[in-house]
């Protein structure tokens, strides 16, 4: 990876003449008080900049194009996020920067695997399109799992060892994302020769190392994975610090780690190695309380020195990817992006400057973003096979027997956790009745990638929803359709719906569309800005309760019931999964 | 750069399962007082290496083939020296490393600039060779300015654009080696050019920042230098780190510069962007008072935080050159580098493990070290033309003139600068005369790399020599033959003796040579052992001072002297230069 990022001999000369002042400088940021993420002080002086480059730091007076007096507020470097899903806001890029930008966040260091799921390598030619001219870096971890589970489900797309190469090499890619024990210890060579390719680019191995302590800590450590997001309390935060591993401070809708990650920066002398991300943070949850600024302003609030918790989203984060000569500090050489903040308690954003241009003022934006601009075959990844009847969408047997005793998957709010129960349910006409009184749902999980017939079926309780179904084309990490109904035909009203938009989330009753959010980008994402997003957000889960769903974010819940890989149970298009013994099973377990 | 240097799957398979014990571990450390650079804290537990690698750190019970009792003492990473040139030890790597190893050094950084002015691309090669399978980690700094002032001097290579950008990619390089703001503002494209293949390989460049300031030292660091190891100030140093460029805590042989500059830290609150390096340190300094050890010891002595003094030499240099997951902490991944200390105060070391093994213990070097194998190409570098005659070496000018007006080379003991004065001097039969009475002496530099006749003539003052000569190969940066002497006939014989001996310093009286040390390699480097090299740094410093010399370190100084980019005048091959208008200039003003 390269560490300036310069072009070309000439403008490294004119960079240098603008310090001189040879050549005019842009702008002169007056009268700032310097938030110094290198030596963790904050002083006083004027920030010269030069077209998209900080070109100096002075007490001294320097004239420029542009004169902004700061009148003794604070300069930050730009925020930044360790480790974002684009794909959880739902925003393309172009629309994820309009609600950052006020936030003061300048960088994102995003692992694409939804994307990569259904698009493959060609996801990355997307987002390089769709990150084009807009007031935000996009730094690439390259997703390392794709498929999650080979054999136990049906993606879009594989990336193996050959295609991760090639994605390593693309400008701005910094790491090989998010790798995990079961992967690392159990996926043969394939992983292996991954954290080799990145390896060969000079780039870093992150990893998910959710519950992991002692010897097999070090061993994902001594494999080359040096970081973990999934860090959710003080001790284990000292343990990945005291082995080398950093840790990212993860704040985001559902995980909310920092209160007890933090407490270990106080118990520590050094905090360089904590990193501030989110991980997946919905659009409205962006709108309503912030970013990278609220993980900054909840770590100051806990006791956290400002500049400190101001470098653990700067200063740290370059330096882990080894970008701290491009961005994170405010000093000549990196990107002019710069956050001014009105305070250090509440770091209330005021103006951000990106690329060396006042991107933000005062509420206004004023960094002209486009829409994105979306290739038809990013558009076009819902396929439903034709023959889908709505029979095939629930569960069947001989019409001999009376009553069957099924598996059903718990679902438990806010958690990504399925349980495994048994029930009896009676079978009227070869087909396994649901039972709503009880919640006992059919729940199928429909392949969208190919047109295949593949459909995985089982029964499901916690949605508690009479007379109607939902149905979503987010569903971790295969991304198929899944929907979850009492009744067959509301069911195949909303796969059909959603192969009519593309993909989104859907809510059915009675044959009629109640509500949907349209995301036609790889079934994925948005076309539409975020309030639209939130708007229709709040319609589908709106919608969802009218049937009876007492699930605060039903859609969420509907995503991650189709993993394969989190205890105890899974769906996906080739059938129930139990993910303990990692295989196919069968949803009914007696028949009579 | 790679991170991590994996050499293939297998590998890391092998590692990973040390860690887990499913693979006998090679080395446990067991009851240790861990330095954690990382957290900035000490805490006990055992150290798990498996081969060359550290595979965990835990509190329990380890099982190993060797299990060593650490007994509450003290470990730290090994020791790195962030800025060297190991010519300037006048030892080969392997010797080197054997009077390093004792003072806990396990890397060095090393700019190759003097065999490289010599050798040219070859020198890579040479240095390659002579650092297999030594107890020491050689990182290399790509020499930038080969030849240092072009036109101005001829040197036995020179490095251009594209023979950099292949050295760039040599494995274990590091970064750009040390460029000033005249090759940066005055170099044309070329040097500019050299910054954007370090660029292109994701490495740094180093810079040369002597007495930089302001906006002159924001331009240098806007074109990319971002570490400085010329900082002579807590002022110098506190400006850098608030700019962005690391300080590289200079504790040399004569630049000794810590006491100073760590002043800065001690008034700033992050101290990541300091570095510990030697630069130039010579044998006797390093046996006699240490290495690396010697700047923590010192920096503690100063008031810095142990942990903080040895993160300095470990950690922040390991981050800085981007190989923090490589060297530079006790965790799991990185190298086997390990020094045992008896002490936070005097920083005694007792053992040390490197790569995997101690090859350090009370004393006693335990890795078997064998001698540098040196091609004899680079052994055969000093060629004097054949028609050089005593008369050469000396001014001479027409017979009818009487007296002359000279310029003169005023030396200032232990330092670079070379002060221009003036003196008539009488000539007698064409030659113009030394005057030993008023220390006013012949001074030559005679091209040694492709046996030309350049000479450059001049007279010097402060060696005080009578009835004889010193020379030496060691020249800076050219490395051309000086000698300095009140007569032709034992400058001559100088010259001819070094050219025996492959290069080195020789002191000549009489016609007869008094002391002599050959650096064969390179006509820099001794294939001796460093404490027969010390040995004979004594005899040439006390032959010359039975010749009336008062210099303590003469041969330093005859180095110096030759440098045509150090105010106010330097010598080389092709006469006096004016170093402050980088043009040759005559001796000579005036005739009569």
């Amino acid at each position: 990876m390269r560490k300036y990022f310069f072009k070309e001999p000439g403008e490294i000369r004119e960079y240098l003449l603008a310090s001189l002042g040879k050549i005019k400088p842009s702008i002169v940021l007056k009268n700032s008080l310097i938030i110094d993420v290198c030596s963790g002080d904050i002083y006083s002086g004027n920030v010269v900049i030069y077209k998209d480059r900080i070109v100096g730091v002075c007490s001294g007076h320097v004239k420029a194009e542009v004169e902004i007096d700061v009148k003794e507020k604070y300069l930050a470097p730009g925020f930044m996020d360790a480790h974002i899903h684009i794909e959880s806001t739902l925003l393309t890029p172009p629309e994820l920067s309009k609600i950052l930008l006020p936030h003061g966040v300048t960088s994102i260091f995003a692992d694409p695997h939804e994307l990569a799921n259904v698009l493959g390598v060609k996801s990355m030619r997307l987002l390089l399109k769709m990150t084009k001219n807009i007031p935000l870096r996009v730094f690439i971890e390259v997703p390392s799992r794709v498929p999650t589970a080979p054999g136990l489900e049906t993606t879009g797309a594989q990336l193996d060892v050959r295609n991760v190469k090639r994605l390593l090499k693309v400008p701005y890619t910094v790491s090989l994302g998010e790798l995990n024990y079961q992967n690392v210890l159990y996926g043969g060579y394939e992983y292996l020769r991954k954290i080799i390719a990145a390896d060969e680019c000079g780039l870093i191995v992150n990893g998910h190392m959710a519950g992991l302590r002692g010897s097999m800590l070090d061993a994902m450590i001594a494999a080359g994975l040096v970081d973990d997001h999934e860090c959710i309390s003080c001790e284990e935060a000292i343990e990945r610090i005291r082995k080398g591993c950093a840790v990212m401070v993860r704040e985001g809708s559902t995980e909310r780690n920092l209160e007890d990650v933090i407490k270990a920066a106080n118990k520590i002398k050094d905090t360089r190695m904590f990193l501030m991300c989110t991980d997946d943070k919905h659009p409205d949850d962006i709108i309503a309380e912030g970013h990278i600024d609220f993980n900054i302003r909840k770590a100051i609030e806990l006791g956290i020195d400002p500049v400190k918790a101001i470098q653990m989203a700067t200063l740290n984060i370059a330096q882990h990817f080894g970008l701290e000569c491009y961005v994170g500090s405010i000093a000549p050489l990196r990107k002019a992006d710069i956050v001014v903040l009105d305070d250090l308690e509440k770091i209330r954003v005021s103006e951000v400057i990106f690329d060396g241009k006042l991107a933000y003022s005062k509420g206004k934006l004023l960094w002209s973003i486009g829409k994105a601009r979306t290739p038809k075959w990013a558009l076009r990844t819902v396929r439903i096979s034709q023959e889908l009847q709505p029979r095939d969408l629930i569960i069947t047997v001989g019409k001999q027997y009376t009553k069957a005793l099924v598996r059903v998957m718990r679902i438990i709010e806010n958690q990504i956790v399925v349980k495994e129960e048994r029930a009896w349910l009676s079978v009227e006409g070869g087909i396994v009745k649901a039972d709503e009184g009880r919640d006992i749902l059919h729940i199928a999980v429909v392949e969208r990638h190919k047109g295949l017939r593949n459909i995985g079926k089982a029964f499901v309780r916690g949605f508690n929803i009479k007379n109607g179904a939902i149905g979503s084309t987010v569903a971790h990490d295969h991304h198929n359709v899944v929907v979850v109904g009492d009744n067959a035909d509301d069911m195949f009203l909303a796969v059909k719906g959603l192969e009519r938009m593309g993909g989104g989330f859907i809510v059915t009753s009675k044959h009629r569309v109640l509500a949907k959010l349209p995301l036609p980008i790889a079934g994925l994402i948005s076309t539409e800005k975020a309030s639209t997003v939130v708007e229709k957000i709040h319609e589908v889960n709106k919608a969802a309760q009218s049937l009876g769903c007492t699930l605060k974010k039903p859609f969420m819940q509907l995503s991650f019931i189709t993993l394969p890989t989190v205890p105890e149970l899974g769906l996906t298009d080739k059938g129930l999964i139990d993910s303990r013994r990692y295989k196919v099973i069968s949803p009914i377990i007696i028949l009579t």
